[in-house]
């Protein structure tokens, strides 16, 4: 098949851009070979034209108008790898209606706007595709929307912010969490205000943007709840580290009877888990399925290379299904319910501080009888006078384990709010 | 867009091609909305049409005529998960020239006559897909040919072989290789005869396969050198635990300045490393490239209705990319070299059995010096007046090592020939 010549654009051109350029560059033969296509960047969208590129744009290339873009005829599929959800949003829905094909790497945009975007893609009879949207490069979204289209996927597990696992894990190796952010700053691995990665809220984000894929229904930021991990303390890694588990900041999307769940917050996780063995700023989603059982995809989630090089691969894979009808209908075709999230049944490790008086323990179980929550295990640690209860319980409904842990909180032996985290313990459960 | 009707062939009508039927029945709908298209068995080329079948064919469906199938025009796909390489590839063969696109789960086929079988799909101008040849449901080729397009990739690391694996792990909770490949046997994990399965020979084809498409080069059965699990010992899965690994049967493929190398055997992988977390009859591909570092894939490696998932996987991206020219070139681009197997370079464990006595290390340490292979760390254990020594080398060829352990098994002092294993530390390494 003869070559083709594809004009493309990018809309930014910074770290993710300038690689998304030259892998296409440096790429060009593979892209041939695979698709019979010669991707060329004609445009690329900028604040600044004169700032200094890690790989530079071709001559004439760079822009600061976006008309410029949109009204460029030839350009036959656009990237998006410019940030922010304002102005962005409203460009890549006018491209999509436009009738030119959009990849963006945009998780903030994805998981506030799909809505919209969806809908103006179908209007436009274009794809939209946005793998480098969740975990940098592993090809989780593509897998999700080509492997497993029979598969009705019922839940999502994943580790998708890098600079929590890599706090979490450091904090195994001694330490508190100041100290372990800390680090994670000196390396690059967190930002000076790491708020949004250690609050929850990014990986909140990118569970939305893998639940709507996995379940075909719409899943916003706001349906996520989310807890972060400055809560978690040397303490809790211990305990885990005795209960056989670690501690991994989880999200979680599940299916219950027609009902989705999407939360995010630490959790102990079975140290034979998949997600047990994800180490430093590495991601892992595992995808539980009828007919699949489970697929885990580890990689790195963050990057400019890798971020780019799933851009890439969003880009070849719109040139390979073109006019196929392929992923050309809304990827939302149900309306589920959200499940009241105290509906939602785990198993949950519990930390009570405690006076260490005769009758507390008694008192404590009476609280989790009332609610039928019945405990797997409990260890007592004393320490001056003072003791702390472990507590794993049966699995549960999250709501009945918040009313018990309510009303042991109003006891009298009890010291503050007691901590909760869930537990994730079998393979496939 | 409107629903087509596409009517495809089974070749084969076991486990597998019931469970594609009932899949493409069952997910009917999920299968149009993603593709706009709706796909129907009509034809079914099985040996005996009166066997019970765990989902049956439609009325008129099965046949034991070849030519039934390939002279139906309005067959529009076929997926061949019958097995065997005669006549099957023959068949297939005939199916590719006379321009029907072609889905195989048949790893030992692809590992054969795949030169055959890209030339037959380039003439006919159709894909041949085979993700379900590797690893049942885990979508290694997909992520390799459609999401990698611009990674180099330069290294497979893979667990592709669930009996092995199953067996491995199982020894490490105490007991003999008898022992663990008795239970595998009652489980199902492994068969009756378990040959293709402990000697390596299984692993091999898959790793064949995959080194294929990674790097773009026909890579054969014959050309990967692989050895199996029987010879592991509890004394290799004490030894591993001591130096904090896992026994592992890891198969790998590797370019090295243009070269290729693809081995299978025991290695022992830091436990660190995300393979070393595969555990039971589960299989793990890690795919090593410039731009994405590492992508780690993991899942069942086997069973009928994980396989029929991949296949049905297949039938929809073969839909989905029809006409595009997307892999519509042989994947095999060019031809590289084999790598001399002596010159990969890689750390390795030894075990060396000696008489207790004064001057042996020096003599052992003198054959390692000879050879110029430098040893990281070495401890010996002694039991009744006999030693074991086990040795960990720095990063060296091969067959210098090969080397220094036939000068060692010469020695009067050596019982016995060494046993060698790889270590597999780093990421990325």
């Amino acid at each position: 098949m003869a070559s083709v010549d594809v004009p493309v654009a990018l809309l930014g051109y910074g770290t993710v851009g300038s690689a998304v350029n030259r892998l296409l560059v440096e790429g060009g033969d593979e892209i041939e070979r695979a698709t019979g296509h010669r991707l060329r960047v004609v445009k690329a969208l900028v604040r600044d034209p004169a700032k200094e590129r890690a790989f530079p744009a071709g001559e004439g290339v760079l822009t600061t108008d976006f008309r410029s873009v949109i009204d460029d005829g030839s350009v036959a599929l656009v990237a998006e790898v410019m940030g922010g959800v304002d102005p962005t949003g409203d460009y890549v829905l006018e491209l999509l209606r436009a009738g030119k094909p959009v990849v963006s790497a945009n998780k903030q945009l994805l998981a506030r706007r799909s809505a919209e975007l969806f809908a103006a893609a179908a209007d436009g009879g274009v794809q939209l595709r946005f793998e480098a949207s969740v975990c940098a490069a592993i090809p989780v979204i593509k897998v999700l929307r080509e492997s497993l289209v029979v598969t009705n996927v019922h839940r999502v597990l994943g580790i998708v912010n890098g600079t929590t696992n890599f706090i979490l894990t450091r904090m195994e190796a001694g330490g508190g969490y100041e100290d372990a952010l800390a680090e994670a700053q000196r390396l690059g691995y967190a930002e000076a205000d790491p708020t949004d990665d250690v609050s929850g809220a990014d990986a909140a984000a990118k569970m939305a943007v893998l639940a709507t894929v996995a379940f075909g229904s719409r899943v916003q930021l706001g349906d996520v709840t989310y807890q972060g991990i400055e809560g978690v303390t040397p303490e809790h890694i211990a305990a885990a580290h005795e209960l056989e588990t670690v501690v991994r900041l989880v999200g979680a999307a599940t299916l219950v009877d027609g009902a989705v769940d999407v939360r995010v917050g630490p959790a102990l996780v079975d140290r034979h888990h998949p997600l047990a063995a994800v180490e430093g700023p590495f991601n892992a989603v595992m995808l539980q399925g009828d007919a699949i059982r489970e697929i885990t995809l580890e990689g790195p989630g963050a990057g400019g290379t890798e971020t780019a090089s799933a851009v890439v691969a969003d880009m070849v894979s719109v040139l390979g299904t073109t006019g196929t009808g392929f992923l050309q209908n809304d990827a939302c075709w149900r309306t589920l319910d959200r499940l009241p999230p105290g509906e939602l049944r785990s198993r949950f490790y519990l930390r009570i501080e405690v006076k260490d008086r005769p009758g507390v323990l008694a008192h404590v179980a009476e609280r989790f009888a009332a609610e039928e929550v019945s405990i797997a295990r409990l260890t007592q640690h004393v320490v001056n006078g003072s003791a702390a209860l472990d507590i794993v319980t049966h699995t549960a409904p999250a709501g009945r384990v918040d009313r018990a842990l309510a009303a042991i909180a109003e006891l009298a032996e009890v010291r503050g709010r007691p901590d909760v985290l869930r537990v994730i313990s079998e393979r496939g459960v």
